[in-house]
């Protein structure tokens, strides 16, 4: 019975499930945290910089995070040039915040984990083969 | 020539090339915490109850792990029962701390900006359409 119990909390405990695909994407984790930077907004071509993207997958990206209602996509013109600027939407602050919140739980259960991790490796007993 | 070298030390500030993305993806990222919990390894169905897992997804995913030098899998025997044992390689140990160190950087960042998030969205000048 004891054991059961712990089964049972021990299942799913390394699942996250507070890790939102749509935020972890590498590109897309980038592009919200410089937004978090910046309340205002940024300029396409200041994100696309600040993030070491092209044209094409910055837009691709954007794309997924405004259809998941994360950030808003503004158009208009700094003196004549047409200018496309992005930002947070407030739910996609507070969805970021939580996902981010998720994250710190995994640093801290690996960074827990690691003073065990100082331990050396045993040796399996015999009989046990490389797969 | 000032603007210039800022633009230059911020380009590519929020890129974390660190971030691997065989170690990112979600479920992996999940498998990797919990064999850093374990030095000595888990068994195939204690990893899959843990990180909520189907056999199909687990088997998946290690393979990936396994063809990146992270993890090592052994097969052996418990009794009768023939098991799989997974364990962080020491390559995969080194590699997968990187990460979370580049993942640290991330949600300082992101946490410093929060600060910032407080203030209020200001309002765009006229003119600006949502996209």
């Amino acid at each position: 019975m004891k054991s059961d119990g712990k089964k049972d909390a021990e299942s799913g405990r390394f699942a996250y499930e507070g890790i939102e695909r749509a935020l972890h994407e590498k590109a897309r984790l980038g592009i919200m945290t410089s937004l978090m930077t910046r309340p205002k907004g940024l300029l396409f071509g200041e994100l696309r910089q600040l993030c070491s993207l092209t044209d094409g997958n910055l837009s691709r990206h954007l794309d997924v995070l405004r259809d998941e209602g994360l950030v808003e996509i503004w158009k208009g013109f700094e003196g004549r040039r047409p200018q496309t600027l992005v930002r947070l939407s407030n739910s996609g602050r507070a969805r970021f915040v939580k996902y981010l919140q998720e994250l710190e739980k995994v640093l801290q259960d690996a960074m827990a984990a690691k003073k065990e991790a100082g331990k050396a490796k045993t040796d399996l007993p015999p009989g046990w083969v490389p797969a």
